[in-house]
C-alpha cells in the first residue's frame, strides 16, 4: 500500500472534518453534536459501532480476522471553555468555548484511518478498535468509565498519539517511559479564629499559619523527594482576609502536585498531609486537605515504543524527525487505557515558526499546520499493516 | 450649682437629641443634616458660632471674661456604614448607616453641656469653647482640618471622652499617658512572574516569597520591640492567586501597626520596609509598600489628668467608679488636639451587663445604657465649674 | 535616733565586712567559710540563731516584743564563676570566683543593719527577723529551701534590696508591681535520622526542622502574648553538625523564655510545647523539650511599696533620689519571700560614672560606689523605726 | 589473545600489590612510600616515565606506534583518614589512614594491566598512557595539576574505572551523560551582633536570621530548579551560642550542593547568594558566603561508552552484568580529564552480599570481593586491544 498516495487522497476530507469540528466546539461531557457528528461519518462504513459508550463515548471494531491480535487506536473529541482570538475561516462558532487543545485533529486523523483501514481491510494482520473519547479536559475524564463501561473490551493494544503546536511539523516525539504527569490537585482550608487586628491573642491567626505551612511545603521536594526523581509542589493561590485591621477566620489554600511514579506521588501527599496536622498542632488551628486526584501518570510499553519508532524511523512519508522527548508535567487521561494493555502513546509536531504556528496549547490564539496531521496518519497506518512483525 | 439637679432637668432634651441622630445617622464627610441639626440647637444660645470649620465642622465660643483661660470640649458627629439590628424605637432610618459607635451621644451631651453652661455663665471661671467634630471614623478624620481651621485658636486646654459599652454605666475609665495607639495601616504587594505550576522555575512565586516576608514579619515584635513597650504587627488580609495550575502574577498582602510611641512606630515600620528589601533581594520579586499613616497616639497630660480623676472622685452625683483604665489598641483623631494643648480625653462607661447592654462598638446590634451620659456631664460641668482651681 | 550620724558611725566596719567577702568569694552551695563569717560577726549580738537553715544560710531574731509584728530583712552571700579583672586591693583570692554580683554588699549592710538595731532595740515598734541566704545565683537557689526550714516562720513583712552598678549612688528605685521577672530556660532536641548530605530522601533532616521551629517559636510572642503583656522567648544556642557532606542526626537548641505574670508564662510554654509536636509532625522527627523553671517573677505589695517609698522621699540623709524603675526582665529568688508575706523589694544605686564605675553586674570588671550601701541602710533603718505606722 | 587466562595468570601478582598497598596507606598529598612503590613496579618495563607530575603523580607511556592514536587509563592512589576496623589479614598498618574507597585496587589493576600490555605490546592498534594520580579525596584534588604538568599530552582518549561494593562483581556499571555530580560546599556565616536573651531589641539575632535563611534555602531547590533536572542543596551544620541567656553574635552553617549541570550548579549559588543578600536586608545583619568549589560533574562520551558497552557485553570472560546506572551525586576529579579528550569512565563491582561484602565506602568496614578486580581488567584490556575498531 502506498502509504503516501493514501494519505494525500484522503487529506481533503480530513480537512473538511477537522475544521468542521472546529467550528462547533462543545465542552466536556457536553459533547451532544460532536458524538452525532463522528457517528454521521462512520456510520456507513460497515464497522460495528457501539454508541453513548461510557458516556457521551463511540467505540468502532474492524473485525478482520478471530485470530489475529486487537489494537486500539483513540482519539477524544472535547472543547476548552476558552474565547477563540485566532481569525481563521472556520473559527469557532459556539462562544467561549474553543478547541484550543486540538482535539478535533485528533478526531479527524482518527475517522481518516477507519476510513482507510476500511478500505484496505484485506491487508491487516489486525482487527482494529477506535475510541472515540468524550471529556479529556475535565476531571474525572471519559477515559475511566469508557474502559469501565467496555471499552478495552478485546483489546490487546492500545496506540494514540496528541499533536503539539510547540514541536516542529512532521516530528514525532516519544519517551521509553513516562510520557505525562500524576497530575493531582488539593486544597488546603487553613480555619482559625478571627479578630480584631489589635489582639491577636484572642484570635488564632490563619494567615501566619499559612505562611509556615507553605514554607515548610518547600521541603517536600527540597527534603523528602530524592534529587533523581521528578516531583513539584506549587501553592498556586492563597486568599483569606479583606480588611486592614480583622484578622480573618480562614485562609483558602489551592495548588498542584506533579509527579511521574505512584510512590513519589504518595509520599509527596504523606508529607502534606502530615505538614497539615503538624500547622494544626502548632498553630491550635483546623485544617481541611481535599485532594482532586487527577489522572496517573502515562506509561509507554518499551517494546511498543521501540516498534512505533522503528516504523516511524523507517521509509518514511511524510515524518521527518524522530526524537526522545522530555516527559510532560501535564497531565492526559489515556494513562488508563495504557494501565489495562501495553501500548504506546505518542506526540505528533504540528507547530511552523516560520509561519507564526507556535501557540501554546490552551491559549486563544492556539493554531496548528495542518499538514502536522500526516505524519500521525503515516505512524498510524504503518501500526496496524505491520503488527504481523510484533513477536507476542 | 447643683450638679445633679441641673443634669437631671437637661436630661429629657438630651435623650431627645441623641434618640434624633440616631435617627438620622451620616456617614463621615457627608454629615449635611446632622451640622445643621446642631447649629439649630445652638443658634438662639448667645453663643459665638463658626459654621463649615474644616469641611463640616462647628465651633462655638462662650466668652466669659478675656482674662479667663479656654478650655475646649469636643464631640464627633458621624456614623458608620453599619446596617443597624437594633430594634430600639428610634432605630436608624437612613439604610446603611449607624451610630454604631455612639457619635450621636458624644453630640447630645456636647449640646446639653454647652445649654447648661450658658445658662450658669455667671458661675465660669473660665471661657469654653465646643467643638462639634466631622469625619472622626474616616483617614484623614475630621480634627486636623478642623485645627488647621483655627478651631484650636485660643485655647488652652482640651477635654473629651468617648462612651463605652463595655464599661458599666456611671464608671470613669482614664490613664496616664496613653489612651489610644498609633493606628496605621498597610498595603504590600509582591510583584513576582506568574507561569505553569508545573514549571516553577521559569516563574517567580509571589506566594512563596510572601509566606517567607510573613514569617519574617513576625520577628519585628519578637525581636526588634523591647517587651517593655506595645506593638501589634497584624496581617489581616492575603490575596493571591484563583487556579489549581497556575502561579499567579502577584500577592497583595494588608495589614495594621498598632504601637504608643513614635520611635516604635517608625522602627517597626523600618523593619517591615527592610524585610520587603529583603524578600526583593532573597526572591527576585519586586515589592510595593504602600502606608496608609493613621491616627498619632493619644496622650493625656497629667496635671490635667489628675484634675479630671480628684474631680470625678469627690462629690459624685452619678459617678460610681473612677478606673485606670488599659489604653486601647485602637485610635482617635482626638489625638491631634492633645498635640497642641494640655488636656484629659476619658472613657465613659455605658454598658449594662444586666440589662444585655454589652455589644461591642462598631456591631449591628450596638446599644448603650442612655443614664450612662449623666456621669460624663457630671466630669464636663466640674471640669468646666473649678477650673480656677489649677494651677497655671 | 539620728540615722545619718548611725550609719556613719558603724561605715567603717560595714567597708570591712564588704571588703573581706570580696576576698574570699564562694559559690552558691560551697559557702563554707562565709556563712561561718557571718556568724562570727553575730554571735555575740545577743540575738537567737539559726544556723544551717535549708543549707547554708543563716536565720536570727531580734524580739522586742511578742505584741508587735515582726518583719525580715533578707541579704543573699554567694558569688559567681568568674575570675575578677578589676585591680581594687581587695580582688578575689579565689581563683575563677567573684562577687561580680554585689551579694557582698548585701551582707555587709544586713549586718551592720543588724548591729544598730540591736544597740537601737528600746527604739523597735518591731521584732526583726535577718535572712543571710546562700545561693541565689544558681537553681534551685537557697530561698525556696529556707522558708520550707522555717526562714518565714513568724514574719509579717519581708524587706530587701538589690544593689546596681547602673543606677547612680544615692538614688532608691522602686516598682509598684513586678521587680523581676518569671526567668525560665529551656533546652530543644530535635532528633531526626542522619544521612548522607546528598541523599535527603533517606534521612530527617533536623536543621530544616529547627529553622522552620524556631520561625514559629516567634509567633509566642508576636501572636499569642497580648500587646498589653511583656514576654521575650528568645533562642540562645542552636548546634547540630560538623561536616560539609552529612546530614546530622540531631539538634540541640537552647532558649530563655521572661515573663512577668504566671498565665503568661504559661501560654508561653503551652505553645512552645505545641510548637514541638507540629514539627515532629511536619517533618516525622521526634522533640524533646526539657524545661528548666527558674525563679518566679518579684512582686512588690502595694501598700508597703507606698510605706518603702515614702520613707525614702522624706527626711533624707543619703537618699537622694526616688525613681520609679521598669520591672528587670532577669529573675530574683526574693520572689519566693514575697509570694508568702507582702514586703517591698527596692533597687538601692551603686554606679558612679564620673569615677567609671558604670560596668554591668555578672562582669569580670564590675565594681560599686560603696558609699552607695548608706543609702540602702537608710531605708532599711526606716523601715524597722518606723513600722508602728502601718495599719494593719 | 586469550583474556581470561592472562588475567589469571597475573592476578596472585595483582593480589600482591592490592594487599600491600592496602597495609600502607597514605593520606592525599601525602603519597611518599605509595608513589615509590609504583615506580618499583613499574622501572623495568621498559616504559617511558615521568615521575612527581603535578605533584606525586606517575605517568607512563607505551609507545606503540606513532601514527596510532593515544588512549590513557588512569588510577588515583591516596587514602583516606579513617582507622580501619575490618580483620583482614593486610589491615592498615598505618594509624588512622586506610584505603577505605578503593584507591589500592584501582593502583593495582593499572598496574597489571601495564606489564600485560607491554607483554602484549605488538598486539596493541594503539599507543597505551598510564595515570597514576595521587590526591582524589581532597581538594583539590591531584588531577588538575597533573593535566596542568602535561598528563594528558598527546593523549586522544580517557579511560577508567571506580570500583563499588555496592554493585555485585562481575558487573559493569555506565551512563551515557554524567557518572558524578558537580560537588561544591559552602560556608555562611552570620555576622549579627549578641546581647541579653531578655533584650532582643538591643541584639541582631544571628539564630532566628538564620532559621529564615534555611527555610529560604529551600527553595532553590523547589521553586527555582525545573523538576527534570537533578540538584540537593543541604546544609549540615548548623552552629551557635551556647548559654542560655546570651544571644550570640554569630552562627555558622555549613552546607553541600550537588548538580550534574553547569548551568543548574551555577543557578543555585546564584539563588544561595540572593538569599544571604536578603537575610542582609531583611534582619540588618551581615553575611558571608565562602563557597569552595568542589570537582565538576563527570561527563562520558556518548560514542566511546558505546564502545565500552559493546566490548564489555560480548566475548566475556569475567563480566556477567551490564547495567545502566544512575548518576552519582558524589564527585570525582577524572572529570577534568573528560573535560579535555573524550572517553568513559565506569563502575565495577565488587561487592558479594552472600559473602557480607556491601559496606558502603567511607566506612571502617570497608572491604572488596577482589575478584571483581578481574572483570575490570578484562574491559581496560578490551579497550586496548579493539581500538582499531573505534571510527576516528
Amino acid at each position: 500500500m502506498d502509504i503516501k498516495k493514501v494519505i494525500d487522497e484522503h487529506f481533503e476530507d480530513t480537512l473538511r472534518m477537522r475544521r468542521h469540528l472546529h467550528m462547533y466546539p462543545e465542552l466536556s461531557f457536553q459533547e451532544e453534536n460532536t458524538k452525532q457528528y463522528i457517528y454521521d461519518e462512520l456510520k456507513d462504513l460497515g464497522l460495528e459501532i457501539r454508541r453513548d459508550v461510557g458516556g457521551n463515548g463511540l467505540v468502532t471494531r474492524l473485525q478482520v480476522n478471530d485470530d489475529y491480535p486487537t489494537i486500539a487506536f483513540r482519539a477524544d473529541f472535547d472543547a476548552l471553555p476558552i474565547k477563540e482570538e485566532t481569525d481563521v475561516p472556520f473559527k469557532s462558532k459556539n462562544p467561549g468555548v474553543m478547541h484550543a487543545c486540538g482535539h478535533d485533529a485528533h478526531t479527524a486523523m482518527l475517522i481518516t484511518l477507519q476510513k482507510i483501514l476500511v478500505e484496505n481491510k484485506d491487508k491487516l494482520p489486525v482487527n482494529v478498535v477506535a475510541i472515540h473519547q468524550h471529556a479529556e479536559e475535565l476531571l474525572p475524564g471519559g477515559a475511566k468509565s469508557m474502559i469501565e463501561d467496555g471499552a478495552l473490551d478485546g483489546v490487546d493494544y492500545f496506540f494514540g498519539t496528541h499533536i503539539s503546536s510547540l514541536a516542529p511539523v512532521n516530528q514525532i516525539g516519544w519517551n521509553y517511559s513516562t510520557m505525562y504527569a500524576n497530575a493531582d490537585s488539593f486544597t488546603i482550608t487553613v480555619n482559625g479564629h478571627g479578630g480584631h487586628g489589635a489582639e491577636p491573642e484572642n484570635a488564632k491567626d490563619p494567615i501566619v499559619a499559612s505562611a509556615s505551612l507553605i514554607s515548610q511545603i518547600q521541603t517536600v521536594v527540597s527534603r523528602s523527594i530524592s534529587p533523581l526523581e521528578s516531583a513539584v509542589v506549587s501553592l498556586t493561590a492563597f486568599n483569606s482576609g479583606v480588611a486592614f485591621n480583622v484578622i480573618p477566620n480562614k485562609a483558602e489554600i489551592k495548588g498542584t502536585v506533579r509527579t511521574y511514579e505512584q510512590d513519589i506521588r504518595e509520599l509527596a501527599f504523606e508529607r502534606i498531609k502530615d505538614i497539615c496536622e503538624g500547622i494544626e498542632k502548632s498553630f491550635g488551628v483546623q485544617i481541611d486537605l481535599d485532594i482532586q486526584w487527577g489522572y496517573p501518570s502515562l506509561k509507554n510499553d518499551i517494546e511498543m515504543t521501540d516498534y512505533v519508532v522503528d516504523l516511524a524511523s523507517n521509509d518514511k512519508s511524510f515524518v521527518e524527525n524522530v526524537v526522545e522527548i522530555s516527559p510532560s508535567m501535564g497531565g492526559e487521561d489515556a494513562a488508563y487505557y495504557l494501565q489495562k494493555v501495553p501500548g504506546c502513546y505518542f506526540s505528533t509536531g504540528v507547530g511552523n515558526v516560520e509561519e507564526g504556528i507556535d501557540i501554546p496549547h490552551h491559549n486563544p490564539l492556539f493554531n496548528i499546520d495542518e499538514s502536522g496531521m500526516k505524519s500521525a496518519l503515516e505512524v498510524f497506518l504503518k501500526i496496524a499493516l505491520n503488527f504481523d512483525q510484533v513477536k507476542k
